[in-house]
């Protein structure tokens, strides 16, 4: 039976040459790359010949790096000792951005498709898939009466919701600017996170909604009638205040259509850069809504003389936010984030407001590195 | 507000450069690329100062071409006039493939990455995310006991199934080799156009159930414990019938979790290549179970001597089937398939034990835009 099978496999990955459209069966000697080594450095392998040149540049190099060719022809870099983390890079092939062929996982960010990989231990263990129970994550379509239009959301129920009777508290989680309701799932590692947090006792059983934050957007590039749209940072919506004035139409959808527990202490709000600024106004709107309002490398970012109302009377907002009460209000930011003033000044009012809140600073910047490590510190302070 | 707004925006943007990893906010020049012109003709751009050639090779342009270095020194090609279809090209920068920097959308065939674009019109309009009611699709874990791990899939619920009452029927949709829970999804556009059929009311409201039939793989690589590990086409497991003994893990789980009508007129199962055998092997060994079969591109593949119970005594499989009786036994191939001997020598064997088929040839190979095609032929004719 083996032989046989052996020439079927031969015959078929033969044929497969003109089998399967895209697929490289003519692979003479097998390239790893990204190859993470035992270490914790990384090697990088490209096949270029003709090349003058190759670079990789990426967060797990950011000064950039040029292979050398060795005398298999083969360009190849080792980084220095990486600490955990989900990292990302780019080669640029003669000044060329290329991205590497022996690497399937690209994530996009805004409009630029990055080559991923990660180091694994400490923080980082809780991105990667593990053999615990998975939660779902579906792509959704709800109806917003007040933005006019059917818009998509991701939603992680957690494992045991379908089969269970229990009812959930939910988070709902915003992206910043460029981003949509794919970009926590993508960049954020979400569903990782919440299902090793969950199965290891860390964080509570939770729902958490990842809406798109564009008010213009109905739903991610490529996902909605206006097709493959290049994605882009600034929209024209930004700044107009309607993500937080129809957030009203999201709650009422979820919690029309999820076994949740609709009260106060079981609903949480948080999000990063422009999402940060959506959960801060959100829940200073809907000031007896949420317990829990996390604020990640954000502030008041609106202009100053918006006419939207969301952004009107703001102080007197937060002092009802503040005497009406919650449970936790989380701000994180990085100490060489272009927002840190920024935070620094929010901090500012809250003080003179005697509004009470956690403050986690750390290094670094405006990164998903923050984010994601960030996510993971909040969660398991929900809904205790 | 609208000066403060832009000033805000510009700052948001100039420091943005630091601000978000991986976005790029340095562009000097915008550069469209694909653009689809009103003729149906595409362009590629690309901006590359230092290349010596720049070729583009896909579906859209087989033979290749290579892109001419213009006055403003952005390298373009146009195509010549493109028929309706989902493509898939990448770039050759001096040999090395690269992607094109201004195409966010790109698409993994097995652990090939390609960008793709989309010209509409004709059958290609299926394919498109319309202003139509539209589905929910999730990505879902269950346990198969027959083959003792829990596994991933993918299932798209119709437009409605959320707030109604009504039981669906269900078909089964099964990947190639080298595919998984995912493949239909990404490069079949089964959602839009379960979506589209559904709303022009050309196809009934249905449960599509998207398995992994790699019963050596939980999930597509990146979402199992396995970690970011290279997609390979011909795994160890593919012909010894794991995936086909095991399938009933598969109807308990979806009959038990989802409001599906649970009889045989209510079920289909259809597959392409490696899908296709898994298809009409699951249907000849659960005689009574299906009533509607989709065979896309495919035959009876497994190797003469296996030893797998699911291939042994198969005419005698196929004649149980054909007694037990069923609506429609569909077979799909292209005349230019590597499989096409195969199929019509399965198709003697069927005439030969006067088991009823339909079928449908067509010109192409064994490609992802026949698989469209056929799926979009075949849904329309089930559960009528």
């Amino acid at each position: 039976m083996k032989k046989n099978l052996l020439i079927l496999v031969l015959l078929f990955s033969f044929i497969g040459i003109q089998a399967q459209e895209n697929v490289d069966f003519s692979k003479k000697k097998e390239i790893i790359s990204p190859e993470i080594n035992a270490d914790n450095t990384v090697t990088f392998r490209l096949d270029a010949k003709n090349a003058k040149e190759v670079k990789v540049q990426g967060d797990c190099i950011p000064e950039g790096g040029f292979l050398t060719k060795g005398e298999d022809e083969i360009w190849t870099l080792t980084t220095k000792k990486l600490n955990p983390e989900l990292y990302s890079y780019s080669f640029y092939v003669d000044g060329v951005k290329a991205f590497d062929p022996n690497n399937a996982f690209l994530i996009r960010d805004v409009s630029t498709v990055v080559n991923v990989f990660l180091v694994g231990g400490g923080k980082a263990d809780l991105y990667k898939v593990t053999d615990v129970p998975h939660g779902t994550v579906a792509k959704r379509w709800y109806h917003s009466p007040k933005l006019e239009s059917t818009r998509r959301l991701t939603v992680y129920t957690p494992a045991g919701y379908e089969n269970g009777k229990q009812k959930y508290p939910v988070l709902y989680l915003m992206h910043g600017a460029g981003g949509d309701e794919n970009a926590w799932m993508e960049l954020g590692r979400t569903a990782q996170i919440m299902d090793n947090l969950i199965a290891q006792g860390k964080a509570k059983p939770m729902i958490v909604v990842m809406t798109n934050g564009n008010a213009d957007q109905t739903a991610t590039p490529g996902e909605s009638s206006e097709g493959f749209v290049k994605p882009i940072f600034m929209r024209p919506a930004t700044f107009a205040g309607k993500t937080e004035a129809a957030f009203g139409d999201i709650i009422q959808f979820i919690e029309g259509n999820y076994r949740v527990k609709k009260e106060k202490a079981a609903r949480a709000i948080a999000g990063l850069s422009m999402g940060g600024m959506h959960s801060l106004v959100i829940s200073a709107n809907y000031p007896n809504t949420f317990d829990y309002v996390g604020v990640f490398s954000s502030a008041l970012l609106q202009p100053k003389d918006s006419q939207a109302a969301v952004y009107a009377d703001f102080t007197a907002k937060l002092k009802a936010q503040r005497d009406n009460g919650y449970k936790l209000y989380w701000i994180g930011i990085g100490n060489s984030d272009f927002l840190f003033e920024k935070s620094n000044e929010y901090r500012k009012l809250l003080d003179s407001l005697q509004f009470k809140y956690e403050y986690h600073e750390t290094s670094g910047g405006h990164t998903w590195s923050n984010w994601r490590d960030y996510l993971s510190e909040f969660a398991p302070l929900l809904f205790q």
